[in-house]
């Protein structure tokens, strides 16, 4: 958990990081980037969405960052920076103003690691953290106070592992990868046999493998493969609470929102995007770019691209419209039983 | 984790405690509450819903704390304290029988406290408690055994930290908050932006802030905001494994239940209720006393006071008659077939 | 933590172990099994799922595990063994290859055991793990690093506590009972009743019992009893992140997928199977071998061995059925529609 600075920038200084251009006077400075209707003197406020222009009337900001649709809009500081895209143009400026300090290199005293395992010289390990025999912890990499690694864990290069992480022996975590506080890595996955009765367990012998630039979410689980691997493939992100069992592949950069569910030996493709509380089941293949609506329960093969709702998932254009309209259920009942009453009547008045 | 010693009671010192009346010996003792079903000898046993009745007869326990419409019925044991509503007296009675005793105060030896942090006198900080730079604990809090308090944090008086909670540097803590084991506090965001097809973070440099008299359930996430704040209302409570995205704001007084997910931006007004696993999409407005129900997926603003069910969430009575109007849907699809037959034969009968 | 290492087998061992009969060379040896798909040389490839069939082309494997009803399929290693059941027939040689070494008995030099604790000698303490006052440790149990173990908590034999765990005072594990990192027993109900417009809590002094041979996973959380007990019946398996309220019973030899919540009071009886993401809501009877479908959501009892899915949860076949008539109903009405034009045009016509 390092720490961060702000420096402080001044409109003319930001506009020429983000290409935009200013109005207004130059020389005000900021040390700050606040959401429009949050901003304080000396903050630099943020307009990129047009659902939040009701803040800019009395923003108390010292200057404004604003999209350029959105910058003939009544209100706010007079003092701006124009912009193409102003979320874009506040990450840019975000990343000059937080420079991130990383924690000294060095095992603190109070950790406790294997005379077996290897730390490089550049990396740092926290207090309480627990580091079993055969690890290896690569250059630049931080793993936070009161972690435990187990024994034969590599761990890559610039990894950040937040504080009371925990990954199982034998685990790989590739480089400039991040793990935030209480995610599990390289868990036993859940299989068990029948035998008599009784769930005898299935050892869970296989490798878990976190590829370069993922980042996994808080209190995530990731389970080990049971034999064969489980794989997060490069660049992708998951959120906080995501689970992964065991044998699944992840696509590289693809991004699981929180608490989705993914069950075992499941295969994503790449770039393929997962809403909140979605569930997959086991043992299928989701194409390349394909995009499952949060808490949508997946429990078929979804092609390349597709984009799915609901339980079960299905395109998701259809499905809104199929919830729609089973909320006009009721009148069609009611036409229904019109029309059956009036044939009764007809068919009474044919017999006359 | 302080301990609890129980202390023994007479039905008398019950009755008079809570406006109750004594039926038989007022001299009875008890030094435990058990439900009904499971109580024994030396038991106060507690009949509070009717659904529980069942377990009067045979009821092993000493005595009988019983809700006054409950009292006639048959069985049970015959001392007993009536009472307007039984739940609400045993609340009462815990509170009297279970004094909670604190942990000693003082830094355990085994606890790491940077000397730049302040730690107050009448605090405890448990073993294995890692306490950062700039951090404050304040009067009467206690910090549990392997927490890690980041860098700046301020944790205000009377504040319960179970055992290996994380809380990430600047977060703040009001008073007589209580947070639960393994959960994480001011965790980064999920936000990033697509650069030439990588994923790239956008710096969360926002805060995190825990009102007074919060209780924050155990595993769960608490994204700090990205720029803003993240802001969890006074005497709101959340159960376990609770997500909350980035920049929320939670009103006051509001009940989440466990594995709810909440995604960033979305403000709640006061005493909003969210059903378990409940799940509510991102920069949306839910009123005050809205009630979202268990794994509802809210997709819109919802009204203040509004009842909601569903994916997509709409009210839930409406809800609740679609999906059984669903179940007769195969019926209705037979009657329309029968209709089109007949039609179709009264036209080939009038083309005779 | 314990480590395991691979023991090297031939086929001709295998296959008496298994009761299947050697195709080709019995002298092969292996030291690995893997996936048809990703087997190398020196492995034992496994194909016991037709699905999978299309790695027999092309596999590295040494050998081939299959079984019977698909060993006539072409391509594969020559050298097989061939079993009734190849999935469980690799159950057994997993067990026999992969012998597991639990730690070293005793306590490690930095852990923090209360001198009021007993922790039998052929016990196992990591490092930074906490145990408090009057707590037990049985014979051959394993209490994993960072985890904290509360005051009076009892712990039998040969239970493996992975790291960074924690158990609230006063919680009884049984013997052989594993629990994986992060997850927290005995936590704190989620109770309150409404005084004054403030949520107070009920205080919750109840018991939380883990019976034998139960397994729990990783970032459980299982809440104690209000008063009375929460108990996870004898072999039963919690999977990742299942969320227990207080005082639920779950019978023995259940299977509880990832992400499940269970809401309080609810009873669950022998042999019940909940899929992934499902919730249960609290004080409802779930019969003897019923199976909940993945994110279905029940909100009334269940009968012995009826199969629900969906919310509010229902007959599973019935429900699919009725999801799959939701997405015709656009056309039905269309139905509806041409049969009341067509109607209103007979009587137009009777009306000439």
């Amino acid at each position: 958990m390092s720490s961060r600075g702000a420096r402080t920038l001044t409109l003319a200084e930001a506009a020429e990081a983000t290409g935009g251009k200013v109005l207004g006077d130059a020389r005000v400075t900021f040390s700050r980037i606040s959401p429009v209707h949050d901003a304080g003197p000396g903050d630099l406020a943020l307009l990129a969405d047009r659902r939040y222009a009701g803040g800019l009337e009395g923003c108390g900001g010292g200057a404004l960052l604003v999209s350029d649709p959105l910058s003939g809009l009544p209100g706010g500081p007079r003092d701006r920076i124009v912009v193409p895209d102003a979320h874009r143009a506040m990450v840019t400026l975000l990343a000059m103003m937080y420079a991130v300090t990383p924690p000294e290199p060095g095992v603190d005293a109070a950790a406790v690691v294997h005379p077996e395992a290897e730390v490089c010289a550049t990396a740092s390990v926290g207090p309480g953290a627990v580091i079993g025999a055969g690890a290896v912890v690569g250059s630049g990499s931080a793993v936070g106070a009161n972690c435990t690694i187990g024994a034969g864990v590599e761990i890559g290069r610039e990894c950040v592992l937040l504080p009371n992480v925990t990954v199982y022996p034998g685990s790989v975590l590739g480089d400039r990868v991040v793990v935030h506080a209480g995610a599990r890595i390289g868990v036993d996955g859940f299989g068990y046999v029948l035998v008599e009765d009784e769930h005898v367990k299935v050892p869970q012998v296989g490798g878990c493998v976190v590829e370069d630039d993922v980042e996994i979410g808080a209190n995530c689980t990731i389970d080990r493969g049971s034999i064969g691997k489980t794989r997060i493939g490069v660049g992708s992100k998951l959120d906080n609470m995501v689970h992964i069992g065991h044998n699944v592949v992840i696509g590289t950069r693809s991004l699981v929102v929180a608490q989705v569910g993914i069950a075992g030996s499941t295969r994503l493709g790449e770039g393929v995007v997962l809403g909140g509380q979605a569930g997959v089941s086991g043992h299928l293949n989701i194409g390349a770019g394909a995009r499952i609506g949060a808490q949508a329960g997946v429990i078929s093969d979804i092609a390349p691209g597709q984009e799915v709702s609901g339980y079960p998932a299905r395109d998701h254009r259809a499905y809104l419209k199929a919830m729609a309209n089973l909320m006009r259920l009721p009148g069609v009942l009611k036409r229904v039983r019109r029309i059956e009453r009036r044939l009764a009547g007809d068919k009474s008045e044919s017999g006359d």
